[in-house]
C-alpha cells in the first residue's frame, strides 16, 4: 500500500456567522472571522489517496486523473468564489475549515474509488498557523 | 545605510470590478477576480525601511516600533476585512495589488520618517505566483 | 473525528551536555551541540488535537483558546529563554528535541482535555533537516 | 515511542518509459514525463525512524549516524545521477516516485535496525504539488 | 513605476560539460554537475517587469498575458525537457544557470515591450541554496 | 553583470545587552532579546556576489569556492556558537542582526575579490518576520 498526496491551492471569501445569532453573539464566538463584509484566504488543500502499485506503470494511479477529478469536483467550485454563497456543497453550512474538509471528503470519496484507489485523508490549511485533517470518520 | 524588512500577513476579501462596466466587460478584463460575491487571499506584506545603525543600540530602528506602526496604520484596517468595503484608504479605488501597494505606501511613509528612518519599499504577495513591489515613485 | 493542528514558533538557547561527563565525552557524543557557551534555534512546534465537530459552531474547538493555552503553558516559558536554565519543566533534563516533545506533552495533555478534545501529537522541528513527533506513549 | 524524521535533498534525471512500448504508447500513459531525452527534479526525501528515548543521551538515535547511513545507501547513489541509468537498486525498474520509495525502503530497512531503531516511513516529493509515502507494506 | 513579478517552475535535465574537454577536466571544473548521464532540477523562475499603473484597470499589465507569454517563449520549451538537447535557444551553449538567465532574457525582452511594460530582471533558482539574477546588462 | 546568491544557515545563541546598562534599562530597550541566560536562532544568510560570465565555464564564479570561503570565514566561526562569547569578529560588539551583517561583510569582502568577483550584498534573517540587508556603505 502506497500513499499519494496531491496539493492544490484556491482563493476564496467566507465568513463565520449564524443567521440565527445577533452580530454580538457572532463576534463573541467567531471573533474577527465574523466580519459581516467577508474576509478571505489562500486555502491549501492536500488530498491523500492510497492503493497498490500497478506493476505495468509503476503508479498507484495517474496523478493527471486525480488532478482532473479535483478540478471538476472541488476547485472549479471554490476557487475565486465565496464559500458561503457560491458553493453548492456548502449551502446552509458553517464555512469552518473543519466542515469544509468533511464536505470535500463527501464530494470526492466515490469518484476516487472509481479510479481504483481509496481516499485516505483531506488536509486543509487556512493560514500558516492552522490546519485541519479528516480521515473519513 | 542598512535595510530592515518586516514581514506581516493579513487575510482579506476583495473583487476587481468597475461599477461603470457591465458584468461581461468586468469578467473579460478581470477574469475570475471579478466574481460578484467576492473571493479572498492571505496577503503577505513586506515593508523595508533604511537608515544608519544607531551605535548605542546596534539597531537602525526598533522593530517593535515598526511592528506597532504597521498594526495601527495597516493591519487593523485590512486584516479579516473586505478591501473594497471596509478600508478607509481604499474607498473608491480598484483593489488590485498594485494600487494596494501604493496606498499602503502613502499611509506609512510619514510615520516611518518620525521613527528616524526612511521607507524604502512595499512588497505584496497575493498568491504564491505573483508579487508587486513599489519604491515610492 | 477531526484533527486540528496549531503551529507556533519560539527562539531559545540550549546545549546538550551531561554534567557528569567530561568535555571530551560530551563532545564525542553530542558533537557541536555540546558547545559550552550555548547555541540556539528557531524551534517550530505543531500541536495536534482531535475531537468531534460541534454542530453549533462548526469547530472541534476554538483555536483562540488553544492558542492562549499554548502561550500560557509553553511559549511564555520557552520563547527567548535558555531551555537548560530558564524552563521549569526542563530542569535537570537533557534538552534534546525528543525530551522536549515529551515534556511539552505532559504540560498540555490535561489542559487540552478541559477544552473538550484530546491531545493527538506534538511535533518539533529544530532545523530544516530534522523533526521529532510524539504521540503520548 | 518517539518518531524522528531526517530530510534530505537530491537532484536527479529520469524518464518514465517502458522499452517494450512505442513512443506513442509511452507518451499516452506517461505524458511529458516520457520525454526521450530525460528531464529532472530536485527530489526531497523524508526518512522517519521510531524508537524509545535512550535515557543516557536523550536521543532515540544519533542523527549524525542516520545522516551517514542515508549518504552511504541512498544519496551517494542518486544525487546528480540518472535514476534509470546510474542507480544500482533501480536497474530495470520504472523510476516512478512510488517505486523509488519502495526501493529506498529496501536499501535502508536493515541498516536502520542495526542502529537500534525501526524504519517507520519514506516520503518523497518530486514537485511542490505531489508526494508519496510508504510505510513498508 | 511599479514592479510585478511572476513565478514559474519547470523540471529539466542538464549537465555541465564541454565536448572539447576530457571527462577528467570536466569533472575537475564542473564537479558532480558533469555526470555524463545527466541529472536534473526543479528550476524556479521569477520574471519581473515594470511599468506605470493603468488607471482604468489598476494593473501595470494583465498577469494573464504575462503568463501566456512565458508559457509560449519559455515553459513549453524547457519544462520536462533536456536543456542541452531539446531547447532551441540553448543549442551550443553551456547550460549553467547564469547562461540560462541571459538566454531567457533575450527570448522575452521584446515580447514584454509589446505588452506595454519593460523587463526588469530574471531570477533563477536551481536548488534551495543557489540563485542567479540578471538585469539585462 | 550577473548576480549570484548563496544561501547558508547557522544556529547560534546570543543576547542583546550593554554591560554599561542596568538589567532594567536593557530590558526596556531590548525587550525579551535581553534575557540574561541567552536565547538563540536558526539564522539564514544570503551572500550575493556579482561579476561577468566567464565564457569558458559559463560561471561568474565557481559556487564550490564561494561555499568553501563562507565556511572558512563565517560558518565555522558562528554555527553552534555564542555570537557574543565565541566569535572573534563580534568581540565587544552588540550582536544585533544589523551589526552582524556589517561585520560579516568586512570578513568576506576581500576574499571574494580574490575569486575575481565583487561582494554585492549580505542578507540575514533572524526569524520568519525580520531580515536585514547591507550593501557595503
Amino acid at each position: 500500500m502506497v500513499y499519494i498526496t496531491r496539493k492544490e491551492t484556491f482563493s476564496a471569501a467566507h465568513k463565520l456567522t449564524r443567521p440565527d445569532w445577533s452580530l454580538e453573539k457572532n463576534e463573541e464566538v467567531f471573533g474577527k472571522c465574523s466580519n459581516p463584509n467577508w474576509h478571505g484566504h489562500n486555502y491549501q488543500l492536500w488530498v491523500t489517496v492510497k492503493g497498490e502499485i500497478n506493476p505495468e506503470t509503476g503508479f498507484v494511479t495517474n496523478l493527471a486523473e486525480i488532478s482532473l477529478l479535483l478540478k471538476h469536483y472541488v476547485l472549479d467550485k471554490v476557487d475565486h468564489k465565496n464559500l458561503n454563497m457560491d458553493v453548492d456543497f456548502m449551502k446552509g453550512k458553517l464555512s469552518s475549515t473543519e466542515v469544509l474538509a468533511v464536505e470535500i471528503w463527501k464530494q470526492i470519496e466515490n469518484p476516487i474509488v472509481k479510479l481504483g484507489c481509496q481516499l485516505h485523508s483531506i488536509k486543509i490549511q487556512e493560514t500558516d498557523k492552522n490546519f485541519i485533517e479528516y480521515f473519513g470518520s
